[in-house]
């Protein structure tokens, strides 16, 4: 039924709000199939990630776990009008149905 | 000399920019005795958290490690003016000299 394997569900969080992210993350856990699932986001977007799991596993997907946060930093070009480029932090964060 | 053992070295980052963080960082780490370190923020602050541990790691503390990051979720008291207490997200960054 999904094209995807259950080893590729990668949501990207963004400028929205939380609860946009924690149905991401609650219809990624829906299939039966899946084991787990990465949440990534850079900069402001941390802190929404870091919400939007943690709303999902308090409030829905109960049995949701998170095995692995990682975090980074990335270059990003410059923006316009400015010639260095950006270095933007990074997070990664894994959850398997325990 | 100091008054603290090895393992309470605790940063809390708030709302300051990332480099005031990235130096409490550095100065816990300059004491040879300090083997561990631990960063902790909640709401908004977490992006500057990750930014700090990460400037501070690429930039100034070579030999650090990111030995454990813990999300979490804690109750805050209702703002002046609303009656509902608030969930805020919270990150522990345990910082390792490798």
């Amino acid at each position: 039924m999904s094209k995807k394997s259950s080893d590729s569900n990668i949501i990207y969080v963004g400028r929205k709000p939380p609860m946009n992210y924690v149905l991401g993350i609650v219809t990624a856990f829906s299939g039966a199939e899946v084991k787990e699932v990465t949440v990534k986001a850079r900069g402001q977007a941390i802190t929404t990630a870091v919400d939007a799991v943690e709303i999902a596993r308090r409030r829905f997907v109960k049995e949701m776990k998170v095995s692995k946060i990682a975090i980074g930093t990335e270059e990003m070009p410059p923006r316009e009008g400015e010639s260095n480029s950006r270095m933007i932090s990074t997070i990664e964060i894994t959850l398997k149905r325990s």
